[in-house]
């Protein structure tokens, strides 16, 4: 499909693409760019890409392809880094969380005859690092295109194809739009488990190591999604604050609605309130988009069938 | 074990225990009881229970151990309407998620010679009904019982017999740190699900719309936990009100200082505050208790390997 593939930054989601590249023979060469020359050793090691740089200047200057999986707080200095070495022809991408930021960054730096087609794959997990990635990391999932109005149909379709390649289905959406969804849909739901935890770590030192201990109760779900990478999400932040202090500001009314009513014993308030959010859940399985499907005699949490002690659902009492 | 169990209220917990009772052989009768004529009938459909009836007098006149396994908030009416049918020697138990409301109820209701033991099993999906049971519900799970100081020792004992028999793990604890410790592990969790399920469900509708297809980037955890029963919800935050209230406080608190780092661009407040929250994940992790023993190229939800597209971990960007 592409003579080089560049990755900058080999975490969980560039090392996930080297294997998918790999895998599915994507590339007939794929070049590692990373400032951390250990995880350019690691990569080696773990024999999934052909070459491994700390340089960007010799790691792209070859590249039809160059995605960037760096956090969203480094593609604007990433981006002024890669320009000068940039053949024509070449096309850019992004897997950002955030949108606007970066492709105003990208539309900054990026010289004339290399195109910046932004996009971001909803897929991940809480664990980091070059080790923690695997190739079916995008398998069955959804892959957001936030093509730019000087995108030729050319470049898209060719990104396109890569994703699909990875096995990824494809959304095209605007940059302001993806930034919206994305401030509810994850970006607020990342902010109230990292408060939630962090709530828990200033209590009393004997209630905590109990909140530990029946964690299974509602709270561990909580822990598995504060437990994901600080420098991605705090630059998730930084650079779609609009969009999250919107969202962030309905939530807060929301609450302190909800806190007066536990306050007032307002029974009527809590139970319509309790009942209307089992709608959403419905439509969310209706759309065959529920983790797991069948109820009955089953562990929701879907756990291998191994000793577990402890584990028990999020709606445990 | 026993002679005679009965349970009252049929629901998820009531027709778990049924299940277990029946599978470990803890009882010679099993006798449901249940308000509603329809969980009578589809618990003897079921073949889970000896006995079905939606007379109170009737279900409990008999028994040696009688189960509540009906909401919080019914427990007081429930508890006065079985008092003068027990015979003395009978231990009553609950399982419910608040503790000293319900002790408190017990207190005032049940005659000389009968006991109440309560009990709390850290069990529970968001499935409800006495179809959603099964058998393996408490196993490996922690039941936390909560004696009262007139308690006989031997009561105390054939409880905690029962439960581990169901094989549940047990903990003793003091009604009011246990219901500090649901407050922070629990319940708070569940309200926040609630409320953001329920911000949500008042977004446009175009947006609407995008918020389910991509739930997959976090939000969807959110959903699985509010759709959890609302009416056993309602009395949860009714009856353990000064504790909810208190934990809200400090965690809406800890919200507005993130709100505040993020509109002021406090970028190390905000990566200090995220990794902080990583160590409590370790600890789960390090006790035992966390959901999927292994990352690597592994997915995270533990989701089975059947075609499931658009699912994907909760800290996808």
């Amino acid at each position: 499909m592409f003579k080089q593939i560049s990755i900058i930054g080999l975490g969980l989601i560039g090392s996930s693409l080297a294997r998918a590249i790999q895998k599915h023979n994507l590339a007939e060469k794929t070049v590692a760019i990373d400032n951390a020359q250990d995880v350019c050793d690691k990569v080696m090691e773990l024999a999934i890409v052909n070459e491994a740089t700390t340089s960007i200047a010799d790691g792209v200057k070859n590249a039809e392809l160059v995605i960037l999986c760096v956090p969203v707080g480094q593609i604007s200095a990433v981006t002024e880094e890669i320009a000068p070495h940039l053949k024509a022809g070449t096309i850019v991408t992004d897997t950002g969380s955030v949108k606007k930021a970066v492709a105003e960054a990208f539309q900054e730096h990026l010289p004339d005859g290399v195109e910046f087609v932004p996009g971001h794959p909803i897929a991940g997990t809480e664990y980091s690092g070059p080790e923690a990635g695997f190739a079916e990391l995008f398998q069955g999932r959804w892959c957001i295109l936030t093509p730019l109005p000087e995108n030729s149909l050319k470049a898209v379709e060719q990104v396109t194809a890569f994703w699909e390649a990875c096995e990824s289905h494809i959304e095209i959406m605007d940059v302001e739009h993806h930034d919206l969804v994305l401030a509810i849909t994850s970006h607020l739901p990342h902010l109230i488990a990292y408060t939630i935890v962090s709530t828990a770590t200033e209590l009393e030192d004997d209630v905590k190591s109990e909140v530990l201990k029946f964690s299974a109760s509602g709270f561990r779900d909580f822990t598995r999604i504060a437990a994901s990478d600080p420098v991605m999400w705090r630059d998730v932040f930084l650079n779609n604050r609009t969009a999250v202090l919107e969202i962030l500001g309905r939530f807060s009314e929301d609450l302190t609605a909800m806190q007066k009513a536990i306050r007032r014993g307002d029974s009527d308030y809590l139970y319509r309130t309790f009942s209307e959010t089992r709608d959403i859940r419905r439509q969310i399985i209706d759309m065959g988009q529920a983790d797991y499907p069948a109820p009955e005699g089953e562990d929701p949490e879907g756990t291998p069938p191994v000793e577990a002690p402890h584990k028990a659902s999020g709606s445990a009492g």
